[in-house]
């Protein structure tokens, strides 16, 4: 095979626009020219967080935007609540929990959301008194399952309490309106549905999220938000230190070509991949981990791994077949594959990555129904 | 001009290769390819870094490696040293404040060392009771002095406390034998003498080191080392979290150069360019901030601005003209410009810099002996 497509949730596939855009002579990040370009991205960011609010820019991982939004808006003994369905849902409160706050743990199900009404209950309860922010997963990469913002933004609002947002595979991949919904933080990071590669992360900050930050005592620096919206205000804008220049360029270049698609035109071709993708894993006969439709992440899909199949071999297959899928996380390893389809990501992507399950599954003695399967996939996704 | 060439302190000039290996396809960090290049570039690493002690890398800027080195190794309450002689050490220290250590600063005067007999002495009195560690900044971008860590390194093992030195904008262009003058912890940058885009920080760490990484309280989990040695070390090295994969191929690519051209080589370039630019300076009738050649930078220069002229137009006459050198910083705001002449630098890049020197300060109406500083600059690069 030519290539090694990932079909993960993360890091996804870069145009090759991107690419070339990172190749590009680099820049001294205390010029006008640097500054330039960092309010040009800042201000198309906006657009892809739906918001007013400030976006800033960091160099680093989305688990270091997962700890800056710990540290930046609460104190050591600060009651929060986490919905926990997943690996990183654990991995935010765990954050958490080392900075000293308070988090109680919501949820546990894999496979399942949290939902609004399980939050309004919490907060409503004495357990719940005193809480101060509230900390959803958008999307559960670990499960493939997405939480209802709208609706526990609402609950938030209603109980008075600060809501973060992990939306670091989400973005772009589901509709986040982060103003419409009053999503006081936003979170993501680069490699993602936004074509870049790892390395840049990323926050949306409300101004009642400033007012927290006020008071917020836990010890940051690198993470210190406040010092990167100083810098960012500045009449040439910049950054309290070194960017990641290069990839800021990438970015640059994949935001022209976002913004070219449009927001709705992205969030119907995810939604529209991800149907003709579980549409093509059940007619194959296999079964998707998340059953329920409206939970189904349009950026992750789940796939369960029969009796006597080794979860490995799968993966192996399409590794070792031009395409890369990632197993299982924690307690769902050996259980799931796990496709991401989220980003540069096409119809020809999903219908190779179907017939490529049929192949692997098949190298395993079990044969799947891929004809019908890759019929139905594109029927699917003519109608639509 | 062409080009905005950058005699910067960093980021600096990224070779084409390097460029070019970053616009390679992508691939998912947690698959044996990746591993392997993690494998390799880990091991080239330890090279550069003259150590047997382990390599960590880190998505992040230079800055989150100082935080890094402060969390991973001490606890709040804990009293440490830090040398602070310009920017970079007054940051540390104040880092170090934030999370709650008790910072004892030495130094003080921008453009001075500190020495191995000044941390003797306070190490020695009873103010130094009780220190737990020594924070070296090994080049003083600010200024353009560099500390003797060999002597340092040996106080510290007399006094058995903690050596932790930045190596940001020093390391491969100046001399840093870790494991043979002592070094505990060494920190990095990719966008320095590494000659990779700015995006990537790196940590060494000795066994002692490690022993003070158990006992340590401050809290991480983003920048914790014992997690990243953890994944590190798996039989298929990896990240505990998305590594920034494209910046790690320019990186890998770049190590190959670094190993190709030797490290004595490069210290010795790096060492030669450096006095070629200061005899330039000086024969164009400017002063030199830092006059003591036994502390004055292989890596950055800085230059006085003689009364009556104004920084900021001889640095915007700079990059009106193709090449983009920097201000002062804090205290030396207004007072010095500063020329970095580290990475992927050679001596037509110096002779150029001293022209544009020449032109700056014409264009304001001072008028420098250029032919002679040219000529004489050369002739110290050919005798050397």
């Amino acid at each position: 095979m030519k290539t090694s497509f990932l079909m993960t949730p993360g890091p996804t596939q870069v145009p090759p626009r991107v690419s070339l855009a990172m190749a590009q002579e680099i820049i001294h990040h205390r010029q006008p020219a640097f500054g330039n370009i960092l309010k040009n991205v800042s201000e198309k960011l906006q657009k892809v967080f739906q918001t007013q609010n400030d976006v800033l820019i960091f160099p680093g991982a989305g688990t270091g935007a997962m700890e800056g939004a710990v540290v930046n808006f609460f104190s050591p003994g600060d009651k929060v609540v986490f919905g926990v369905i997943g690996e990183f849902g654990d991995r935010w409160a765990k954050i958490a929990e080392i900075f000293g706050l308070q988090p109680i743990r919501l949820g546990g199900e894999w496979g399942k959301a949290v939902t609004a009404r399980d939050i309004d209950l919490l907060l409503s309860s004495d357990a719940g008194k005193g809480v101060k922010g509230v900390f959803i997963t958008h999307n559960e990469t670990s499960t493939g399952v997405y939480s209802d913002l709208e609706s526990i933004g609402e609950v938030c609002r209603k109980h008075n309490v600060l809501f973060l947002v992990d939306a670091v595979s989400s973005l772009l991949a589901i509709d986040c309106k982060t103003d419409a919904w009053g999503v006081d933080v936003v979170i993501t990071a680069s490699q993602k549905a936004l074509m870049t590669p790892p390395g840049l992360c990323f926050f949306s900050v409300s101004p009642k999220a400033w007012e927290y930050n006020k008071a917020a005592k836990c010890p940051r620096y690198y993470w210190d938000l406040a010092s990167a919206l100083k810098s960012l205000k500045k009449p040439m804008p910049e950054n309290p230190y070194t960017p990641a220049v290069t990839l800021i360029f990438g970015l640059n270049e994949a935001l022209d070509m976002i913004m070219t698609e449009g927001l709705d035109q992205i969030f119907t071709r995810h939604l529209k991949l991800s149907k003709m993708f579980r549409t093509g894993v059940e007619t194959l006969g296999l079964e998707l981990f998340v059953k329920d439709e409206k939970i189904a992440s349009p950026a992750v899909t789940s796939i369960m791994i029969p009796e006597g199949i080794e979860a490995g071999k799968i993966t192996g297959f399409f590794r070792n077949n031009g395409i890369v899928i990632a197993g299982g996380q924690a307690q769902l390893k050996g259980k799931v594959i796990r496709v991401g389809h989220l980003g540069y990501v096409d119809a020809f992507d999903i219908s190779n990555t179907i017939i490529t399950l049929g192949r692997a599954f098949k190298s395993q003695g079990k044969v799947l129904n891929v004809e019908a399967a890759v019929a139905k996939a594109w029927e699917v996704y003519d109608r639509d």
